[in-house]
């Protein structure tokens, strides 16, 4: 037997880069078109997010440079054009995990952890050795230059090779540089993720140039500047005595009751009295004496109390409108639907908003080119699209739980795009690579629901398009023969041979004006 | 437009604790039955974990009490017969996440990470709002209670409510309180959890005593003490140039040389004479002069040179036979197989094996009771069972990519359990809960040769199933013919009845005594 002293020897202390950099595939980097397609969206989904925080159009400009095919090392530059960061955060936004402006903060936002971006600078150390270069200026007329490397012992960012220059230029440039990945114009790969980026966000322009030198505009559909996300405090309904008291220890409110009011949504004055009623807490002491017990019997009143459904002024779906111009753009459908739903809630008080896109024909489906056919499924959580562990994803699931068959679709071969957005404050991800939406039972209804109104609408088209072939072939049979009854009809009685065409068109109903209306 | 300054004033800085708390999915904590029986997980892998790594037999108790039904209130107890721990490692072990013996060595076990068992101090002080209880003696005659909470800011345990006493005792008692949880003896509820443990774990006993006060013993199979996990150094061909920066900062050796044969496996003083001639590197520095332009030209001359596979001494299948028996003894199938794969390597020169059962009939098959029917998949990593996040992992994905109609296989029918182990010193999981394992080509590849390999001895054993069916239906008809036609031919020529029974045997080659053999 094994002593717990000499098992403790082993005992270590580990800061969270360490952890990340042994499980990189928990971030997304694992196998070398992933890993390349991860360090993109990283970047991307922080450059829309700092264009949209600061009310900006975003212009994003994306570029992926082959430095040695043998290697997989390739040079990845991501810009934007939002409001620059000042330069004493420069380290910690790119060099420290768990650091943000998004954490903390009950708003919608691409990214919510303070991990992605420093992730994608760890992947770049750990596999070129080198550092990720920073170029920003806050339009103060100095542009500057750093290299940031991860201190990942200490969970630090290292900052070297210093430049600056005199500069009208405003926004984020970074340059990683990568190995062992490798660039693919496939499913998995950076040109889908932007395409999809594209199609989810009609007020972003995305310039890209590809290894090979190709340049492609993804032109924005929109040139409305899309409104500042905002905060929303949360709903009494969704907190537990643990939010409670976090939220507690944060308020510049004096009171408990008057922090209630303040900090959560939905709780009025007239709330404040009928809670004074309902427990035995003093709520006039101040917020730093709030306890467990006497934040568990707030949370018990809660339960027996009614509150209007949280405000979701903060929640920025894309619209029905603009998913069904994007898909129209991008796949040239026979057919498009979409819908946004109305606001729900998940966990009691978390608000969220499902919105579901189909497309039919032209190039929707799984497959490329003719190649189109069967169910093509695209995800996107707060308009970042998810395109790896489709397998364990709440959306996914939903999809298949979809009878197909009640709709006249077969997925293995009806050529249709399913679009799904979830939209929230806080989307429950799996897991920090952020790729898919945990089964909360309420966003997986909703994204039932959701399918269900798209399919349905798509159902009727779908039958209608069959009567129409019907009526065409039923109409091709009549016309063939009609005019030979006629003829030999009217040899037989010798009598001149009618005009068929009338008695064609009354028993077929097809009438060319007709139909290019329907 | 919002300038940078007035955006980054909401930055701030986080530990991993409230990041888990806020991301607690992430860790497992989803739902009311999954939130337990995670809970439990944490436990009981733990504790068989310290048991193995004592070289002990492992006695687990694990007991679920309901304190309230009205909140979910439980009060869960596990408890090993392991070494127990220091008292000054506390704090550390149960309060502090990333801290632990296994995350930086490669060595096999259940848990990896260092954030299992605070996450479920977490979890329980942010739903109950009560502390851990910690009871622990190392045999030095002392037992020791502590209650032990996470100070989520400041990622540290604090310890209240210290008490020794006199007592021979050995091991570690943890005493979890939790809320908003359900028990249920579903497939996702503790108690399938606890089969499947001891299923994959013959040599491990586990006491179960439900809320209802049932109470179950999963007695082992084997009295074998399992060999302690040894630590398996990293192989030449799968480190990159970061791990060996990585390795040589906590090195030993005094030449980068001697660190390279001291510190890989399979580098012999040969590969050092060898790659001399390679490389344009002082072999004879100091470790510390490593820098990444000389890891790099020492790796990329590693992908020059042979090595031996790396060893496999340091993995623990479980071995054909105990799975085997396992399945015999759980699921009393008509039909049981077991394959346990030769090593392989991913990622270059991570050793895993895959272990691979499957069992037909009985009380095989998704469903319970009389209800068996189609394919239950039971996923394992190093021997945990993986109940959740079933769709991202490697495991489903083969498991669904076999073409299960060439095996006499209706996955949607036939009652068939298929067991998969995956058995390596570091398991890719996709995320901090460990429910899903990636898809590295090599592992999802090696999953699939074991699926086949068992299922083609299952469908060898359909095909004489059915074959022994026809004989009976055969021989079923002739043995009521063959008499009557005997007695009529015997009637209409006047003769004697004749023995029809040789001629049946002859016919339908049935003979008892064959029949059982087969």
């Amino acid at each position: 037997m094994v002593l717990a002293k000499d098992i403790f020897k082993e005992f270590k202390e580990h800061s969270v880069s360490e952890f990340f950099r042994k499980n990189a595939a928990m971030l997304g980097y694992t196998g070398k078109i992933r890993s390349l397609t991860t360090v993109i969206h990283e970047g991307v989904t922080n450059a829309i997010d700092a264009a949209e925080e600061a009310g900006i159009l975003p212009e994003i400009f994306v570029s992926i440079k082959s430095m040695d095919d043998s290697s997989g090392h390739y040079k990845v530059i991501i810009e934007d054009n939002a409001s620059g960061i000042p330069e004493e955060y420069i380290p910690r936004v790119f060099g420290r995990m768990l650091a943000g402006t998004k954490l903390h903060r009950n708003v919608q936002s691409r990214g919510q952890q303070g991990i992605g971006i420093s992730g994608g600078v760890m992947f770049a150390q750990s596999t070129s050795g080198n550092p990720t270069k920073i170029v920003t200026s806050t339009e103060d007329g100095e542009v500057i230059s750093n290299e940031v490397m991860i201190d990942v012992e200490k969970n630090e960012g290292k900052i070297a090779n210093r430049k600056a220059w005199k500069g009208d230029w405003r926004g984020t440039r970074i340059e990683f540089e990568v190995k062992d990945v490798l660039y693919q114009r496939s499913r998995y790969g950076p040109y889908n993720y932007l395409r999809m980026t594209a199609m989810a966000n009609p007020h972003v322009q995305i310039r890209f140039l590809e290894p090979d030198g190709s340049f492609t505009i993804f032109e924005r559909a929109t040139d409305e500047i899309p409104e500042r996300p905002e905060p929303i405090a949360p709903h009494p309904a969704g907190v537990r005595a643990d939010d409670l008291l976090t939220l507690a220890k944060e308020t510049r409110s004096r009171s408990i009751g008057t922090f209630l009011v303040n900090d959560l949504s939905r709780f009025s004055r007239g709330k404040l009295k009928k809670i004074k009623e309902l427990v035995d807490v003093d709520l006039d002491e101040d917020p730093s004496e709030l306890n467990w017990t006497k934040a568990e019997k707030i949370v018990s009143a809660f339960k027996k109390m009614d509150f209007i459904a949280p405000p979701t002024k903060g929640l920025r779906p894309i619209g029905e409108e603009k998913i069904e111009s994007g898909l129209n753009q991008i796949l040239e459908p026979e057919f498009a639907f979409a819908t946004t739903r109305s606001p729900e809630v998940y966990r009691g008080g978390i608000p969220f908003i499902i919105e579901a896109g189909v497309a039919y024909g032209g190039s929707a489906g799984a497959g490329s080119g003719s190649e189109n056919k069967g169910l093509e499924l695209l995800r996107f959580a707060n308009r970042a699209p998810l395109i790896f562990n489709q397998g364990g994803c709440a959306v996914t699931s939903a999809a298949r739980d979809i009878d197909w068959r009640r709709y006249n679709v077969n997925p293995e071969k009806t050529p249709i795009t399913l679009f799904i957005n979830v939209v929230s404050v806080h989307v429950p991800y799996t897991s920090a690579g952020k790729q898919s939406v945990a089964e909360e039972p309420e966003i997986y209804e909703e994204i039932r629901q959701a399918i269900m109104e798209s399919t349905r609408n798509l159902k009727s088209f779908l039958r209608r398009k069959i009567k129409r072939r019907e009526r065409k072939e039923r109409a091709g049979i009549f016309e063939k023969y009609i005019p030979i009854i006629a003829r030999r009809a009217a040899a037989l009685t010798d009598k001149k041979v009618p005009d068929a065409e009338p008695l064609i068109k009354e028993i077929t109903g097809v009438d060319d004006a007709k139909e290019k209306e329907d």
